[in-house]
């Protein structure tokens, strides 16, 4: 296998439609479990709503924009899309989470481990992302 | 005058390199005198830093970032460059201050007349756009 994420399985599934009734935002310890399978993530609660988070460090800002290009294309694919933020000229945050049941659905783990097989090659910096600041 | 920008005057002069000694934060009082220059824009103070906000709800993601790109533009020839956000699919916000200062200088304002006079047609939802959320 060459690619690069630990968890194929994940990255392969597609998101379901968000509009099921049956849809519910998963509790955090469940959260805590899928966690495991998307490498770089960490759980944020966010006024009381569960999301996940992750940052990078870019080159410069325009190569910030390229990586929200790549983002979007898995996102529209999906019908899923991530909150994006390019805070202080080359940090890129995303926050992936499922509006409509303000929290976490398998849906959230799947978009974020398609995010982590983005290849980034020439986009980032060689200096450590900073999530919180 | 065809543009849109009732001060013409500020859209056209250029950000000064942020790496002035003597470049301070204007105070609140200024800012707000600033600010009448800007429509649409409003101050927001988030951890005690000054900044100038703006809010516009896009017809969709990809719309978005073609937002984005414009406003890249405009960033990379000044060289002065605001955080972007893209929040809940179709909501732009932009955030201008001068990092080095930690406030706002005139560059942010002059930044901020130029993204004004972007033109943005085909790209904003006819939905109003909500600034806090």
């Amino acid at each position: 296998q060459l690619s690069g994420s630990p968890f194929p399985e994940l990255s392969k599934k597609s998101c379901i439609p968000c509009n099921s009734k049956d849809l519910h935002a998963m509790s955090e310890d469940s959260a805590k479990k899928s966690l495991e399978q998307v490498t770089g993530w960490e759980l944020k609660n966010e006024g009381d709503i569960l999301k996940l988070h992750r940052a990078w460090k870019v080159k410069n800002f325009v190569k910030g924009l390229e990586f929200f290009q790549l983002v979007a294309a898995v996102a529209e694919e999906e019908g899923h899309h991530p909150d994006l933020h390019l805070v202080s000229w080359n940090n890129v945050k995303i926050d992936v989470w499922t509006h409509s049941v303000r929290g976490l659905t398998d849906n959230d783990f799947i978009l974020a481990a398609k995010i982590n097989e983005l290849k980034l090659e020439g986009l980032l910096s060689k200096k450590k992302a900073t999530s919180h600041e």
